[in-house]
């Protein structure tokens, strides 16, 4: 692979190299690159945060897979996923969308319904975007702002040694469902359903986050977009830390389960390297323990799950009884 | 051509589509959809102003007639245009951008490095994004914050029968500049250079359209990035009145007006409907018109071009002599 293509550098080297260009300071940004949000002080009494996902058909998304109204949902879903993992709470999103001008108006109205039925869900006003024409692939680009207080901020800087790892629900059901999805086997079987779901509509975590921030009880938390091998590396990276994954302790659905049986596939490999489940990963005091599966049964009707611990060595490790593995981030990456 | 598809309901149909989808007002929405940039209460003593502008390969750019560098000075360049056309002051940006995997890395860091020029000259400061790898043409999606008090603010909406119609600068260099580089005639001379340079690298009028903000002095005031045509029209439409314009008092420049000589084209045309001049136009009382012209002495060094004035009759008039001819926007059209 040549050297001097974006395809060597990855993603992280490409987001490193645009960094490059800013590297000063600005007095008013107490987040930049690097968190699920930036994180901006505007003169009011709460901090302005601020998230973008560029989406792209036929990398991010396919008709094959999810139904144009999905993808609207989903457009949003995945901002949303952002504001949560800092705890904050959404409030207005810009929509800027490319599409072919020989586009059927019926996709973007079912694009649009999805869209506000999760706008709705969220409480988020469109409050304007750009709209293009495209020559090939549609291309989706959504800036959500939102607000926090600063005492409810939670970055993905501040995880300590010793703390919990938590994740607040099951893992790899999304990449159950587009492996169902992808294969062609849906079946009207309600597991199966459920797994195709977690896929095609995620629920963003927004009052488990907005909880968490407010009750100081996280220390570092993210989204789960990725995959958990990758995204919980970010906040090893930010917070200079490792952390060690109980295999025992991964959530994975019965459907999920199911699936992986007979398909003979081991469904840890999608609960630790799928992506798109957008359920929060959050780290906090071991003493918090009781307090946290009371906030989480209190929010969600059910108990997170405490999946490992943070370690001063740096890395990611997997230990099923007295073995550890070193997890290689296999999640998404782009480039 | 079809009823059901884009291309038949055209841009504007497209955008009334989406807005259809959020009927209602939020609050603290100052301004949705219809002006240069959204503004938002956020709590403090300003106004946030946000705008977004998403740019395609093959649509909006082509290296064919734009390097890199300058592709990312511009795609900052049209967003700070946006913020200025409100009175506004940008302070921080996001910048999207998805490329394919092959693309070499000399291509971003040129790209970085005209959008830092931009970014540096105009005091904002770059605080997140996203990187995709795409499968076909390039995209970029920025969207650039500001601030602006709620005086010094000019909304497209505000223009009053009687008015002055007044635009910053030339009309229709940046047309002349993409016909030279289209039909390869750059020559070493003076003037073609600065044609092409209007369309290579605009200079969005900030401290114009922050004067005349706090001035109070502008009715109402919108960039040209499609055309005088058609921009002028959006005026129109939402401030519920008219424009007539003076055939004999566009300013065109003298190296435009060489270029059309050489080319046998009438200059007008480029002026009224070239588009990516990204000069500001605004609307003042008549009896303001030496204010006006000394502010912008004051601020540009030159004064602004009086090029019209505002009627009760909906359209948009080209007068010579006793001649009124309705314009009809032939200015840059998506879908």
């Amino acid at each position: 692979m040549s050297k001097d293509l974006l395809s060597y550098v990855g993603e992280s080297g490409v987001i490193r190299l645009m960094q490059r260009f800013f590297p000063d300071h600005a007095h008013y940004v107490k987040k930049g690159i690097g968190d699920d949000c930036a994180v901006l002080e505007t003169g009011g009494k709460d901090l302005l945060l601020v998230t973008t996902d560029m989406l792209a058909e036929g990398v991010h998304y396919t008709t094959k897979t999810t139904p144009y109204e999905d993808i609207g949902w989903k457009a949003l879903a995945v901002n949303l996923s952002d504001i949560a993992a800092m705890g904050g709470t959404p409030h207005t999103a810009f929509l800027s969308i490319g599409l072919k001008s020989s586009t059927p108006v019926s996709i973007l109205e079912s694009f649009m319904r999805g869209f506000r039925e999760m706008a709705c869900e969220a409480g988020v006003f469109l409050a304007g975007g750009d709209t293009i024409s495209v020559t090939s692939h549609s291309v989706i680009s959504v800036t959500l702002l939102g607000r926090c207080s600063p005492e409810g901020l939670v970055f993905r800087s501040g995880a300590r040694v010793g703390d919990d790892i938590w994740v607040s629900g099951f893992l790899g059901n999304a990449a159950g469902g587009l492996e169902i999805l992808l294969r062609n086997e849906h079946k009207e079987e309600e597991g199966r359903q459920m797994l195709i779901s977690s896929h095609q509509r995620p629920a963003p975590r927004l009052k488990l986050g907005k909880a968490l921030g407010e009750s100081g009880l996280a220390h570092a938390m993210i989204d789960l977009s990725d995959g958990v091998a990758k995204d919980l590396r970010h906040i090893c990276d930010e917070s200079n830390v490792g952390a060690v994954l109980d295999r025992g302790s991964i959530p994975i659905s019965e459907p999920l389960q199911a699936l992986a049986r007979d398909l003979s596939h081991d469904p840890i490999d999608w609960a630790l390297n799928g992506g798109e489940d957008y359920e929060l990963l959050f780290t906090t005091l071991p003493e918090d323990r009781k307090k946290i599966e009371e906030l989480t049964v209190s929010v969600m009707g059910r108990t997170a799950a405490r999946i490992g611990f943070v370690v001063k060595d740096k890395g990611v490790w997997l230990r099923a009884g007295s073995m550890r593995t070193q997890l290689t981030h296999r999640g998404y990456t782009h480039f």
